[in-house]
């Protein structure tokens, strides 16, 4: 009997090509699960991810699930991928889900993270996972650009150009933004991402963060509904899908 | 006129030998900043450092001198240091301070950190940082015990075997344990660390977080001074030399 299996997976994106399966021999987190779970379990599997990450973007909590015939238990499962997979990946968590959860078309809601570092010194400590930015950036009205994103809007302003999807509406439940020290980080949670939209709101968010954005220039750009009104594309060392919602499954009688 | 310059510096020494310059070309800190400070400079300097950190070992804020008749301000040199150094090292703070300071012998305190990953599952956000141990600790009981180890003592125990010191007495300004999720921290403020002192205290602190020693049993550790009654040595990778603290230097009248 086929099971269906969900993972929790963390990784450093930063030597992959994204998650992505790709021909050609590169590098991708797709890649290397289905060769560790094809290594684990005696068959090749089909590894579907939550968030496809580009390259050099990270997750603390990417899900995936796949189907497979292997009569090992969860925590046997864990145990195993983890010993064969490389250092930068790693399964947070294994569970045997029902056969309808699919780990992307289930998902209600993401959150990723973006983490700056805002000192004129390059950072070292955990420095893969941030965007050095050296020029001063004030956090307040950075914070209060980021709140206008909450709720439903069409967001194709923040759309890679070129991308295509039936409908660039999506519904932002918060964006924070937390500063500690030189770091900041911002969280942002939405039912859907387009393509480099975190990337593409962080970059124009900085823009006010140096002054060379109004807060009614902000509101303009989402307005516009137009990539050229945004900002650029902040680099992906600073993203990282950090948590993926799913409705209760509740088990069947 | 010679100046003697004082140099904040953070690293991760994963991949050095050290802080302490070696023969035969192996790679360390204390090479990687003389020789990035004589491509700057035109001249090779003694860089002499407030700890001589161990192989592996990272540091957040450890303190450098040397001495150079180098005409460059400050953040001259700070911005040049920091585009030729490696990305794993970085000047964070340059002064110019009185002849008399000595990074080492001025120092009255220096604080260290060890970070423990506590849970099954190995880290993968800032794994570098982080010592991985698996099975459950007591926190609450670990910082029990290390709250014994303030105050003046004799830490004979917790020196690495075969040193040659004048004393061991040592006195411990504080030794807090935080903990955050799986992540543990230790932070041991001290006026001077004998030879693996701290990796050997954070071993023997992890006997008593598994039960498999009391606190009682730790006190006697302490009062033996005697290395073998001790843990054994926690691996270099949870430590990190955080901070140096210096008597305030008046500028001459």
């Amino acid at each position: 009997m086929s099971r269906n299996i969900k993972m929790v997976v963390a990784y450093e994106g930063t030597h992959y090509a994204g998650f992505q399966r790709q021909a050609g021999g590169v590098k991708t987190i797709q890649g290397a699960l289905e060769e560790a779970i094809a290594q684990i379990t005696g068959s090749m599997p089909n590894v579907i991810g939550a968030g496809r990450t580009d390259a050099g973007v990270h997750a603390l909590g990417q899900v995936v699930h796949f189907h497979s015939e292997t009569r090992l238990k969860e925590g046997q499962l864990l145990n195993a991928l983890n010993a064969v997979l490389p250092r930068d990946i790693v399964i947070c968590e294994v569970s045997e889900v029902p056969a309808e959860f699919h780990s992307r078309y289930s998902a209600l809601s993401k959150t990723y993270s973006y983490r700056i570092w805002n000192d004129p010194v390059r950072p070292v400590f955990h420095r893969e996972w941030l965007y050095h930015y050296k020029y001063p950036l004030d956090t307040a009205v950075m914070r209060e650009a980021a709140s206008f994103i909450v709720g439903q809007h069409d967001f194709k302003s923040f759309q890679a150009s070129g991308s295509s999807v039936k409908t660039t509406v999506r519904t932002v439940h918060f964006c924070e933004l937390m500063s500690e020290g030189p770091e900041i980080t911002i969280r942002i949670n939405a039912d859907g991402f387009l393509y480099h939209m975190v990337r593409n709101i962080v970059g124009t968010l900085i823009l006010v963060g140096t002054g060379r954005m109004s807060l009614a220039g902000f509101k303009a750009v989402l307005a516009a509904c137009d990539r050229n009104a945004a900002g650029p594309t902040a680099p992906a060392s600073g993203l990282c899908l950090e948590e993926v919602f799913y409705p209760e499954m509740k088990p069947e009688i």
